[in-house]
């Protein structure tokens, strides 16, 4: 392995217990927000992610095995204050009569600093050839991405806001 | 105004608070970026970065005018803790072969919080009808899907990597 290889090994085995550390702490959350949503596509598609959360978590110890190391958690700095941060969106406007795209917008910096980092470490997987890792990685990158989309579609789309907004100024 | 109206431009004003709070902390690390980059078309990008976070303050404050408030930043945590992240990503393996491996990570972490952020205000103001702001948002929001790219860029392209992997290898 090339010194530049060994480096980037130590930069995607850091990342991985960093996102480790993150989908146990978003797992924590979600039910949170399931709890708080008012329109009820919007609960669906937030207990659908709790449960796909749980598979990512599974995973990443599958990723932890390919990589020959035990699962270990590292404090994800990022993660905490993206939570923090939601908590008093939420605390401040989730009962309001925008509440729920405040837990979107809650929900959707979770996904954006999931698919950011879940990309970046399929790619580095890719370029260290550890194939089987990135198969894996990118598994849960999709799902991110379609979680992601799911949100944003309920966020923008003509006919859900509507929805949202009738049943949130009901 | 309607109640859900009322109850949105409050996420919006305070989304503009915390954003402005970001690009502020955003501001005081760039350079620290620039200084540690190794590749020179990296060093180039964030430093050019830098300047427009600059301007991305300054259109911040036309947004307060426009919101008829005055400038005020509210402590972002998300920002925060995706900061406190990168210092310790940058103290690990900033020195190492990978180095502008994880000067990257730690950048776009960064641009896909705010990416996230401007994004949905940009949607907020838009769906309120305050198009002065919304414009205003976009012009932002397209600047930090550019630098996101160029980072992309210099992370993933074939020949880019190659000189960013010889430059730290050398």
């Amino acid at each position: 392995m090339t010194a530049k290889d060994t480096s980037l090994k130590g930069l995607l085995v850091h990342a991985v217990k960093d996102i480790y550390y993150a989908e146990k702490q978003i797992l924590k959350t979600l039910p949170k927000l399931v709890e708080k949503a008012k329109h009820a596509e919007l609960k669906t598609a937030l207990e659908s992610h709790r449960k796909e959360t749980e598979q990512h978590v599974q995973r990443l110890e599958d990723v932890f095995a390919e990589l020959d190391i035990k699962p270990a958690a590292v404090k994800c700095e990022a993660i905490e204050g993206i939570l923090k941060e939601g908590d008093e969106v939420l605390s401040e406007f989730g009962s309001g009569a925008a509440g729920d795209a405040g837990i979107i917008f809650a929900a959707q910096a979770v996904e954006h600093y999931e698919i950011n980092r879940y990309g970046t470490m399929h790619e580095w997987a890719t370029e260290l050839k550890l194939n089987s890792v990135a198969k894996l990685l990118k598994k849960t990158l999709d799902e991110e991405h379609k979680a992601d989309s799911k949100l944003t579609s309920l966020a923008v789309s003509g006919e859900n806001r509507e929805g949202i907004v009738r049943q949130a100024a009901a």
